[in-house]
């Protein structure tokens, strides 16, 4: 039999692979295959330890070519190593060979900021010109990057942060990276100024306020990730269209669980999955004044479109796959 | 941050860290964690293929120190690869790094052939002497070895298969390998005389008649791996003291799923799980004249006690680890 070896991709090849915008337009993608109901995507798998817990993430997209399984990580206050690390096996739908193992640390990061740039596409306003980052730290820069995909007559971001030292110096690398108008701003004040608004923050409880929000403003709740998390008071969910990116994911971990649980929304007040938005089945934004939210957790359908795509370009030619480092697991030779 | 690399370990660097035996004794060890409810072990998840499938198997045993997601495909007339190709990540549960990637295609025949013969243990007869495997393929021989370890006194070997050839080329390699007496047989005329038998066949309709079973006999039925199919005539179940590994896979795809779905047998007719058994929570054999069957659908446990295994053996020392290939995924330096 042939030599057959699985290609060993670090985040560094990755990195030069992925750009933002190929996150973006890969994660329009997988949320238009699993909103056609051509994507495959059983529910995450857990396992929990006593610092943290692992996550298994299946996913195949059959126009993408392969199939993938993400296993990624969450241990808060890991000592030396990322709280969060990922790897996604790239499996081939022919034969069922491993085709590649990744690392998916920043391939993570970059399909969570193109959720929300996707979804501001469709559901931010077309003019929209000031951005604010509750939370600036890694996730904040990235969704921000990708947010400059979807709408780049943004011209000014705020960032709010508990720590003001860091949202000044993440103010300081925005306004370096995109000459836009970039300031450190508290809460009360950034938000009610801005046309998008994107939380990614740990926090337990709301910190945005339905007094910050404005008429026509976006929302994108990236932070809540976990049962009894929200960053939003959940009237704001009430008076808002929200859209989720899947209901099952949503209501147990994402921005409206704790509205869920609570009776206060139910399946009925939620809009759309982006799914549904992204192929035309449901609408996006309709009115200038209309409040709307993303709650985005995280869908292995995006793992999947992003590593197809750095799969592809990676052993693309022969001289592209001789820089990737590989190994012959199975050892038929 | 300091180097953090991820082994990757090749099927012959498995093969040489595992042994039959060592697998018999991890499988125990699983079947107990399981039985004890120490084990954590989410259902498998499938993703679908035109020509195969993947599955997604992951398990956590806290006293064997590491997490495990195995990727198993089958791809039924594989051109030029093996129909079956697994693949284990062995995850740290103090920090969630990936510790090391595995080749998993000789562990997980070591680990199924492993858990028959754990079943043999607990439900054989003590002075078993003749065996019989139904299909003489590559899991017969894996099954017989694992056999060998538990009931050592077995002085012949009976092999039948659709393929007299087969029979006998495997009849041959076993009396080399063990130096017992070892022939080809019929059905009819093979299975009778077992006091063990085990079924590792690809048939959808049961081969093994009722009219063959002996009192005393205890039948280890590994085939069966999907809906619909059966090696044992229903009739067998039914008059048998039956052991399952765990009843979600055993009545959706086991040996069992065609006698529950058609009502012949219910939950209450199935004695226990093998691993209530290994823990002593229910008995195994009570009368040399019953006639015992284990339902083995494989559990990602069994995985997950041989790959700690494999894992341990290959890391425990500096020598050991400058054998073994490397990758740095994170590339975090």
């Amino acid at each position: 039999m042939a030599d057959h070896r699985t290609y060993l991709i670090d985040r560094l090849e990755v990195e030069r692979a992925l750009t933002i915008a190929d996150a973006v337009d890969a994660v329009e993608r997988a949320f238009a295959a699993y909103g056609d109901g051509r994507a495959q995507m059983p529910p995450k798998s857990y396992l929990t330890f006593p610092k943290g817990d692992l996550r298994c993430m299946p996913a195949y997209i059959p126009e993408m070519g392969v199939a993938t399984v993400k296993n990624v990580n969450v241990h808060p206050g890991n000592a030396g190593l990322p709280s969060v690390m990922a790897t996604i096996s790239v499996v081939d739908p022919e034969t069922g060979f491993m085709l590649a193992i990744m690392d998916a640390s920043y391939l993570t990061a970059a399909r969570t900021g193109a959720a929300g740039a996707v979804a501001a596409k469709y559901l931010a306003r077309e003019e929209a010109a000031v951005a604010c980052m509750v939370g600036a730290g890694v996730q904040a820069e990235t969704q921000l990057a990708a947010l400059m995909v979807v709408r780049p007559g943004i011209r000014k971001v705020l960032f709010c942060d508990a720590d003001p030292g860091r949202a000044e110096t993440a103010a300081q690398r925005a306004a370096a990276a995109y000459g836009i108008e970039s300031e450190s701003a508290t809460i009360e004040h950034g938000v009610p100024q801005a046309d998008i608004v994107t939380t990614v923050t740990p926090v337990r409880s709301p910190i945005v306020k339905a007094e910050h929000v404005r008429p026509g403003m976006h929302i994108n709740a990236i932070g809540a990730d976990a049962p009894g998390k929200q960053e939003l008071e959940p009237q704001i969910l009430r008076g808002a269209k929200v859209v989720i990116d899947n209901w099952d994911q949503g209501s147990h971990g994402g921005e409206i669980n704790v509205a869920v649980s609570g009776g206060l929304i139910t399946r009925d007040d939620v809009h759309a999955e982006i799914g549904e938005v992204v192929t035309g089945r449901k609408p996006g934004r309709e009115r200038p004044d209309e409040v709307t939210v993303f709650d985005s957790t995280g869908l292995a359908v995006q793992d999947c479109a992003c590593a197809a795509l750095v799969y592809q370009r990676l052993t693309a030619d022969s001289d592209a796959r001789a820089r990737l480092a590989a190994v012959d697991l199975l050892r038929l030779a």
